[in-house]
């Protein structure tokens, strides 16, 4: 699946409107909104608490212990982007610290999302550039096997296109394919709206088995209270 | 050993003042008081840091994936009460969030235990609402298979009976049982006091091969100290 | 490779000066200096953010469960030291929490690094000590069996003598030989001088292809911009 | 809920024709017949392929490295019984090795299910003496703290009770408590005999869609079928 | 990118020719064949030794514990088919056994890849019906979500679109994108005949130093002989 | 600690005789002969069943997804040696198979210890070549930069200096420091001695309780027999 050797200029990103529509809304209600799917596996932690980003994706291809290609990557960032890396197979070396960091910022990326070690996460902190990460580690990498720039990958489990929004909190990352951005965005601000409502009833005690009407499905199910 | 589709509505929960009596001492400490029993597995984080709590258990037994049974619980919390959560397979799915913090406040619950995962952290975390997991994850759940609420369950390692009490701080999670809620107690109140002491020496500078009077069976077993 | 039961109670201290002209240096970049060597694998932790912590080893061998050797090593701690705690086998088991700290200060001791679990965070938080560990448990320990103090140990991967410099922050644990002390200091001041322009390059936007000329590799390697 | 330095000599064991009943089972159907409940982590694997047992617990409760209680447990098997051996924290020591199963084998036990690490691999396999483990591990272990025996405990997730029937295929483990073994047996044999009329069904090229009537369920859940 | 509710009936297999011109070769070699792409993560295990396999994929998305979907896909299934079955989040429950592969196999299945559990593994050993599985576990599943059929899925970390070659074997699983079939069997074939040549020479003693000219560019990079 | 860029080309072998004085004991054996010491951690796995060795190191540092220096220790091997790799960072890649197998028996080697990955499975085991390792994977490597050969490493836990003696079996990896080889020979023969009249006692019903006279101290510790 995967083309090696390929850095792809220019990519498909969803209208500014799109990303920003979906900026407000959390990884649980994008996942939600979009039936469920999207999510990344939940080793993915960001690198300080309440770190959040939502931006479009330069897609990046790594091999283990290699980050030539995140220099390769920094070029093809515009304003609002975050970078998102995958690796060929299981690494936690830290193919990103504050150098690159600087450099991302300098082109515009808002924050990196990478499926292996990231390091330097004191001074990445005290910049405030966001970055979720498999694991942080010191270890250095080295800059001598081409991957490739803005082809699709697969990051942590879940599929990522060049141009998808993606958007991470503390509960995670969520991948939002570019063309569902808009429709995502309209979801999840309707399932806010229900949610702001039903928020409401339970904090003034009302029960989910009573807002939902649950009832008679458990007792369908055989469900029996005993004293 | 689990019953399955069965809600326990009275359950012997432990004398108010015994859970009080509990609640000063930490995870360590009540775990020594027990004769180092007790703990749940270190996987078991807090969401935040400096989380801690201290209530007798309404246990729930879920699938992996469901979490219809959290609801079902709802109805059964009393004030100061703690859900404990044991899932029958590893399951990392996002099983509690924002909405059934906010019910399970509402009914007086203090914090949550679950062997699975959470979402909505950051609200969670605004909220004060404590929670120990085995994972963060915005992965959703259904609502589709009786489990149990307050039947003896394993939740991270640990029996957990219906009223049990729960300690929870950052060291992790340990389970007192029922009826040793006051015999821990006050096993933990003496180890405490001992433990002043102790403290004072070691910050003088006394080691505790001395306080403990350790050298002679060190010099038994055979120690050897050498230049 | 282990010698058991022996407690060596002189060992070879680099000079003061080469350990404080390490301590401004972070762990990943001492580990470049040493030609990417030296690291402690990533699931080595602080147990609170932005802890650091530079200084010489004191070594010790424990076996799973037992912290016996935590106390024999407390009395050749010399002010300044580092106790770094290697276990014959894995073990999460709490070998170490608020009276060891307790006394382990009062003898000089700045830190602890341990391939094992640590209990009592919340009041080491407090005291402000250092623990770097592989697990936070509560879990008690025994003191039954001999290890050894002052050994050459292997710590979460990494061969520590005792005597050699350990550097520790948010990034991980590296080991600096003693004998390469001087040294590696020394060509970390260089990569930091080096790191200080680039990182200005850097911020002003200019590109790591450019800076640091990879524009010919990369291509001489087969890589194809693509529209 | 462990109680320390306790063994319980007699223990009610359920009718051996009971057991009997229960052996032709394999683990799967058995977790069926009970409700789905009452398997061990999927990390319980036998030391070698087509390895089963089904027998009544001696239960074993071990703290991490040290194995005594083992030998104590060695006095209370009866023949046909499986020992269950439950650690107070996740260790990897090799308790059980060759001399250990010598000893069981000359009391009559028929195998070991232990939540820890055993040595021996290849005499344990060229005795036949099969046992389910979390690990295969050469390390020792010591003698010095005691645990229990013919206790509740906790292995690998499940709780059992000694006497509980412990079945274990290339599967894993499936506990049985002792009051369900006679219904969990006939529950079984119902499952097989439909088992084999629905295989004989799939194999002449039958759909499971029109077997199970799934059809209806899956049109109203919305599937829809392109091309 | 997951579409769910989805059954495509109509895939694009490839000409028997190019899945039979792949069949010869292993993992290793195909994997780079494709210039190092394809594979699944090192946990995907066969249940016996020397299974192999080699088919077009007929894809599944699962939810953690449901396997409502391979029943489904069951009917999609053609002579010489493999079927490929991703979940939307970590799971080992057992969601195939020994009746589904009953009804495969009488499909003309050859075998099966699940990110997942499996469980009957002697009795799909005896049927000769290769898995390959995250886990091996008893866990019964339920039938209550849609997922989908012939989709793109992630399985395993890897991106598999229905029709894509499957091939298996002791080493693990590769993806052979359904276009590079017969470039990648051609590119294999090549790499073989190049191997033979090579392993003649190593066998006869010569060195891979020498056979592949490396000492030039060893010494380049500056590796010194001691002694 | 570790020195790159380098090769040693004389290392002190232990006598012959010494290596084949060690090759009948099991690695459980001779880690208890030399005080519960030397042993590779758990994770470290033979490729097939029933497979060993015993002789003396030739060590050699990788770095993550690169096997170059594999090839320069192939010219570093003399008949009966084992071969033992280490990794600067945790890596499943598959750095070594058929070809280089191939060229390390014709120069001599009777097998591969190796904390990273191996391919070509099952061509190894039809050679007999047996490999332990922490993965199997298809995942192809580099070579790009330099490691050692035959340096003092770290591998799975274990610190290997050239020339120690490696022994495995089915119960892992145990490292004998070359100086100790005749000690450790003499030691685990008197171990066996001893077990063998052990075994012949345990095996006609006689207790480890009575044979090894624990009841005293069992009793002294408060163990409490119940009915």
């Amino acid at each position: 699946m995967y083309q090696l050797g390929i850095v792809k200029r220019h990519i498909p990103r969803p209208a500014r409107e799109d990303v920003q529509a979906l900026a407000p809304f959390g990884v649980a209600t994008l996942h939600e909104a979009m039936g469920r799917t999207g999510l990344m596996k939940p080793y993915m932690r960001p690198i300080y608490p309440a770190a959040q980003l939502c931006g479009p994706a330069v897609t990046v291809l790594l091999h283990p212990g290699d980050n030539w290609m995140l220099h390769v990557a920094a070029e093809q960032i515009q304003p609002g982007d975050v970078v998102v890396a995958a690796v060929t197979a299981d690494c936690t070396d830290g193919f990103f610290g504050e150098l690159l960091a600087t450099s991302f910022r300098a082109r515009g990326a808002i924050g990196l999302v990478i499926d292996g070690g990231v390091r330097d996460v004191r001074p990445l902190t005290e910049m405030r550039f966001p970055v979720w990460s498999r694991a942080i580690h010191a270890k250095g990498t080295i800059k001598a096997t081409l991957g490739s720039v803005n082809v699709p990958v697969v990051c942590a489990g879940a599929l990522v296109n060049p141009g998808d929004v993606v958007v991470a909190d503390d509960d995670g990352v969520v991948v939002v394919p570019a063309a569902q951005a808009a429709q995502a965005a309209q979801a999840a601000a309707q399932r806010e709206a229900a949610e702001a409502g039903k928020r409401a009833q339970l904090a003034s005690g009302v029960l989910g088995l009573d807002m939902y009407a649950m009832r008679p499905a458990l007792e369908k199910a055989g469900l029996k209270y005993i004293d």
